[in-house]
């Protein structure tokens, strides 16, 4: 058998980084998918990610814990902020933004990719259809990769990192019918923010809203299970 | 009274870290201190970093739980693989270092400076007498402030984050002399990599080694409490 590339996969259970999942597939890696239980306001995202991981083919599913409720200030993880069911004006930030999310994840990605000896991190970050958080945007990406090869190991000895974002210009609705090219099952997939336990969505939020309009976009029906 | 400026400080409890709590205090900051809990061998270094941010006048301590031992890989959070008590050959990487830990620390760190509106984020690493870890060279330090920049909502709006490495090109005689000066108790400090739960030192780690060179090159009487 030949010898199979390994990547880091950074998965959430929703229908961003569960299409990463399939596309690192289909280029023919070694999938070590990896999510958070971070203190958001529900599980069911982190059994979607086990879920879809075992579906895709992942090799090994790692979750990691961390408590970033400790550090607060955003909606997802402090439950005395609400969870705004309104668009956000444009350029302003909205509440839903986790300070230093994908930073601390793709940091502790770095550390089992290095451990792992594997080069290469996906993540879902996508700057087109996106929440207006500074850490998806495609200069957040290059800072991190650059500071990822001066960081490690593997840096030091000049085998590099890359930190692959394959959505990162794609449209939501591009997106979709690349997964579903790709055999991605969406109706197992969590992206809202106030799901409940069964993994329904509220159909209101921000995510749910963009994730809608995907759908709409792809000429695809939406076989999100809503709440009502 | 004047607004003070805030500053987030990593300590750890070690001799290194605590300093740097000492410096960003004379330097008029007023100190929020943050520690992880994150699987290392043992919790002794955790109490230290609380009693010595209490009696540097730390405004608030946070303790992160993080469990890095989950990606493996490292002799301080792996309890299968030996901390080694022989020096380490010049150039080689130790088997003690933690695969990005510095970046996951600052990484966390950064969001919580966001939260607090703090600019300033202390971190006790130092490129001379070092372990040899990538992540505590000046390229590293650079490359994150980098980033930070383009991470977070302060980057954005161009407020700017700085990390504040003050101890990076002292020799740990020089740390150890600073501290004094500025009213630090080391006997309250656990640098050792397997410290027992009195907070009692090895002596032989590498850590332990680099401590009393330490002492010596100050020539300050090693207040260190050893386990024999």
């Amino acid at each position: 058998m030949p010898d199979k590339k390994k990547a880091v996969v950074l998965v959430s259970g929703g229908l961003d980084s569960t299409t990463v999942l399939a596309i690192a597939k289909s280029q023919g890696f070694d999938c070590y998918t990896m999510s958070f239980d971070y203190g958001q306001r529900h599980k069911s995202e982190l059994h979607a990610a086990e879920n879809t991981a075992k579906l895709l083919g992942a090799t090994s599913h790692k979750v990691i814990k961390l408590d970033l409720s400790a550090i607060g200030g955003s909606a997802l993880t402090d439950l005395d902020l609400a969870v705004p069911e309104t668009e956000t004006s444009p350029g302003e930030i909205p509440i839903t933004y986790v300070p230093a999310r994908n930073t601390v994840f793709l940091s502790i990605a770095m550390g089992w990719a290095e451990v792992l000896g594997a080069k290469d991190i996906f993540i879902g970050v996508n700057a087109v259809d996106y929440s207006g958080y500074p850490d998806c945007r495609p200069e957040f990406i290059q800072a991190f990769q650059a500071m990822a090869n001066v960081a490690t190991k593997a840096g030091v000895e000049g085998k590099g990192m890359r930190i692959q974002t394959p959505l990162i210009f794609m449209t939501k609705g591009e997106i979709i019918q690349k997964g579903i090219a790709l055999g991605v099952d969406y109706a197992k997939t969590v992206s809202c923010y106030q799901a409940n336990d069964l993994g329904q969505a509220c159909g209101r939020c921000d995510s749910c809203r963009l994730r809608k309009q995907g759908f709409e976009q792809a000429g695809i029906e939406d076989p999100t299970p809503y709440q009502n």
